[in-house]
């Protein structure tokens, strides 16, 4: 008694595809999907994959809070720690604000889930734009920056910077495309023989100094800048804006949630709590050092050669396992960058403002696209700049920024969209439950303040390095942004279209007018003949021939008459000798002259080369006639291949 | 009482097609095909187009002669007059053969024609890849030494060089598009120029040898050689074998008959010996005033130069116009080869030694396809070397000797086979006719000892210049000819494999296994589902639908139920997520369980966007899939388009 006749629902399993063997070599066997949850990654290889970009700055915020202090003098060093006490306050905020959005968002925070749910989509696609930005430029300028300094070591590859660069995102890219699990372990090693190293410093230097054994920097390198003698605000929070760079790296937890093991939010939070604790603590001591030893900001010497010889007292091996284990975490940012990247473009993706495709898992179950993206686009701006992309990092710190305060301005919204429920009420709203919390009011104000905080930063940072190449992100995110909403707005048209919510039933198709363009008679013309004649029906079949006037015309009318007698055929004379137009022209003829029941079939005979060199041999009528009808509305093309053996 | 019943046959024209405005202006009206006897040129304009490269060999080839003495010491030039005199001999003998050869095949004769007739395939292509690598290297030689003198004038255009010499050929390449006889008429005006300059100078410094007024060069450039005073044998033959670059360009003629005005063979002969007494007489007399004057070799000033201020006493207005037409004349050697260079590949093509598509004649009647190609070569080669190509010199007189040598060895064996006729006897032959000449037995003789002649020049070149790069016509040419030859056979191939002269007919087609790849039901879907409906008879419809076994499977099902009832659905679950592959190998086993009357006919909807960037936004599964049948026989893929407004 069912209102509508079932169709037939037949499932049956794919076949098995074994994939080419260099793509297995290259990326590993594919995964199915039932093994998502085997993918997921613990706290220790979650720190490695997501923490590297936030410690990676701790090799070089102190040298850059000292770079500005210095255009005031050697005097002005004594401000760094304070100013590093700040920013680790500023930290603490920021943290503690994702930390609530990771509870909050188990499905994947981060700043454009929090701004799409409380902000709107504008917000959203702002802080998504700032975000992929900001990736972008990190693989580009991390790659780059550990690529100088392999150069500094071994000059001879100087010439080759650019290919080493290029080649070093290849190998990230082919190592992220084995999946997330197996990229982590990989590169959880430099990352932890670089905390080792740098924590290992930090305690010997501050058990020397209770001890009173560390003495100050034996030949600094000389200050470079000609002192003014005199601090002004300006330079402070100039300053403090170049020491936010310890901040970059935060929010990639709460773009990777999905990334780890259950329970999700509890392993990322935690490992977020532990990123921020290493990287205050780094932080703080490695500032306070450097004010100790009396560290000069140089190009020669970075401030943190200039700690490890005077904290081991010489350049020994510790030395040397600080310098190399730095380098390796400054391209090990680039690895972040590639977990959060792909992550973030699938949720754009499947929200419609990024091609769907980035939406797809690829074998290994991540999202290959996102990755090969990320690559490629990344690749072309060190082609770019030549591989010399410092210019470029006041551009990303701004983005970093900007998605601070639109995630934690979310927050403050969401928290009061919570004091407005009953309390015990709970509501479900898009990825997240909104419960009544007794504590909303102070949680707003944290997350208010915080939002305060960083947009001041921002425009802290947008005022003083304006002319540093700042200007080009007021341009860059709301092209972007406007983008992202073109892409939107095709989906959205194109939804609109195709929507069956209206559709009217068409009249059925009653016959074809089959049109067959021929160049010559010969077997695949043939095969093309007895394909269009087994369509049949009330169909009426013709050939169609362009005449260039010349002994070929002749030829074809005899083999015509005698392979193809019962087919009219129609010979177009051409004197211009254009081919696709004339049988265009005729094809739309015939269109206009169609009923609504009837259709214009074209049917081509397409001829296939065993070598694809030997297109190159052929006029591709076949190819150029379909890409001509192709807006051409009630027409179809079939290509009848014929095969050469 | 026909044999076989006759086709119904329908003529009409073709509607008049207007070409976008941009191609109007760049190339000119299309030319109707009846046009080609008015785009025919006359004997003035042939001297210009044809001559050129000839001609303006005159501009180096006695100082090419001197550079060599000079390993000597200025004692040996000397004999640069009588090297000069020999030279001139050569010409003589080849010209003849070369005006016999115009006569005996007024369709376009040239080396490859003539090996091609008498001497067999292999020495024709032999004779095809010697000259197309000419007319190559003659463009990319030709530009670049005139940006050289350009640069040398104004030398902060350096850096712009690679650009201008592109540039230049492109601007060659488009006047050459318009057709023979614009780009003629156009280029008539350097090639004439050129001619009066430097027949003025001749004269003048002849006039002032017999008066006695000309004086010695003032100043003359260092001699940048040390000299070894001894004169060798091998010397003479190197200074011989440099100075027969006077010959380059004399072969361009006989390649370029059916650009002539009829009677064609008596307006090339005619303008042949025209240009072959222009060049002989200026190359004498250059030489002959150089000797007189005791013009130096040097890469600082050309022979010309030294010649025109001695001649004119100064550097005024006459010096200038000297100087000029020569620079310009080398740029107008490059129109020679692609005057020649089309004609050449379409002759090649239409035997099918070369892609087919090289054969027909662009919207101007010219070979538009062989000019582009031209262009485009060498365009590559000039950015390869860039712009800096006067080592490929030695490598294309070498192929312009082979050809001599094929085309006049060609021509003995056509007066041997007409030796053998009858007299008065006629005989027709490919593109010519044998007739008795009683003379036969001294033209063959002629022809014989030219080709020794050319043939033993070539040796000289090929020894004396080998290690300056002779060794790579070694290698190209004969990879070249395997080239034509592989491309030959595919063409055999082909026709083999398409003819009918053992057709048997095919049993006629009962029945169509339609497949429907479906990703969502939308308008697009039930668009080509009513064309699947329509082609009916005794066919099946199945949809299929690759699972990921996500909420979309359930959506589907859903919907199919709703709109596709009558038609079951085949579910293939894919747990690797691949889905091209598990429909791929549906088909195939459809196709596997297909009787021989039976075919399987896969129907994609495939959407076709307003915009085309919006094609990135889509999956291109209907291309991909095409893509990946293409070589599965007994499959036709018919795409429905659906177009959203």
């Amino acid at each position: 008694m069912s209102r509508t006749k079932q169709p037939e629902i037949i499932h049956q399993p794919a076949a098995r595809h074994r994939p080419p063997l260099l793509h297995s070599w290259l990326i590993g066997r594919p995964l199915p999907t039932a093994d998502a949850a085997h993918q997921a990654i613990g706290r220790a290889v979650g720190l490695a994959v997501f923490a590297s970009d936030a410690l990676s700055s701790t090799a070089y915020a102190t040298q850059e809070i000292l770079v500005i202090l210095a255009v005031a003098g050697s005097i002005a060093f004594g401000y760094a720690f304070p100013i590093a006490v700040v920013i680790v306050g500023l930290l603490i905020i920021v943290t503690s604000s994702y930390e609530q959005t990771i509870h909050a968002y188990p499905g994947g925070g981060g700043a454009y889930i929090v701004s799409r749910d409380n902000l709107g989509s504008l917000a959203a696609q702002v802080a998504g734009a700032a975000l992929l930005t900001d990736y972008i430029l990190t693989v580009s300028v991390s790659v780059s920056a550990g690529v100088a300094q392999v150069v500094s070591a071994f000059p001879f590859l100087f010439n080759y910077r650019v290919l080493l660069a290029v080649g070093m995102v290849l190998v990230i890219m082919l190592i992220n495309l084995r999946g997330v699990k197996e990229s982590g372990i990989i590169f959880a090693i430099p990352t932890y023989f670089f905390l080792l190293m740098v924590f290992g410093m930090v305690v010997t230097g501050l058990v020397r100094v209770v001890s009173g054994s560390l003495g100050t920097l034996n030949s600094p390198p000389p200050l470079e800048i000609e002192a003014t003698g005199t601090i002004t605000l300006f330079l402070l929070l100039h300053a403090f804006s170049s020491g936010t760079t310890a901040l970059t790296g935060v929010e990639a937890i709460s773009n990777g949630i999905t990334a780890f093991k259950e329970p999700r939010s509890r392993n990322a939070g935690q490992t977020l709590l532990w990123m921020t604790g290493i990287l205050g603590v780094l932080f703080l001591g490695i500032t306070f050092l450097a004010g100790k030893i009396g560290a000069v900001p140089s190009e020669i010497e970075t401030v943190i050669s200039q700690l490890a010889r005077t904290i081991y007292s010489t350049r020994g091996f510790l030395y040397l396992g600080v310098i190399a284990s730095t380098a390796l975490i400054l391209v090990m940012a680039a690895n972040t960058a590639f977990a959060d990247f792909p992550r973030l473009s699938a949720l754009q993706a499947s929200d419609g403002y990024l091609p769907r495709q980035l939406a797809y898992r690829g074998s290994r179950l991540v999202y290959s696209r996102g990755i090969i993206t990320l690559a490629a686009i990344a690749a072309l701006i060190i082609i770019l700049f030549d591989a010399n992309v410092s210019s470029l990092i006041p551009l990303y710190a701004i983005g970093v920024f900007l998605s601070f305060t639109l995630s934690q301005a979310g927050m403050a919204r969401r928290w009061f969209k919570i004091g407005r429920l009953a309390a015990g009420e709970e509501v479900q709203e898009r990825g997240s439950i909104l419960r009544y919390d007794p504590g909303w009011r102070w949680k707003m104000v944290v997350n208010g303040f915080g939002a305060v905080c960083t947009a001041v930063v921002m425009m802290i940072f947008l005022v003083t390095k304006f002319f540093d190449g700042a200007w080009l992100v007021g341009l860059l995110i709301p092209l972007l942004v406007y983008f992202l909403f073109t892409i939107h707005q095709h989906y959205l048209d194109l939804a609109d279209a195709l929507t069956l919510s209206d559709y009217k039933a068409q009249p059925s198709l009653k016959k074809h007018r089959i049109i067959m363009p021929v160049s010559t008679v010969h077997k695949g013309t043939l095969k093309a003949l007895r394909f269009a004649r087994s369509l049949s029906g009330k169909n009426t079949i013709s050939g169609v021939f362009v005449s260039f006037d010349d002994p070929q015309t002749e030829l074809l009318q005899e083999r015509w008459k005698k392979w193809a007698s019962d087919v009219p055929l129609v010979v177009i004379d051409s004197p211009y000798r254009e081919l696709i137009h004339p049988l265009v022209m005729y094809i739309e003829e015939q269109v206009k002259n169609s009923k609504p029941d009837e259709i214009v079939t074209v049917i081509v005979p397409e001829f296939i080369p065993r070598r694809w060199w030997n297109n190159f041999l052929h006029v591709q009528t076949a190819i150029m006639l379909r890409w001509a009808l192709r807006h051409v509305p009630g027409v179809v093309v079939i290509d009848v291949p014929y095969h050469v053996d």
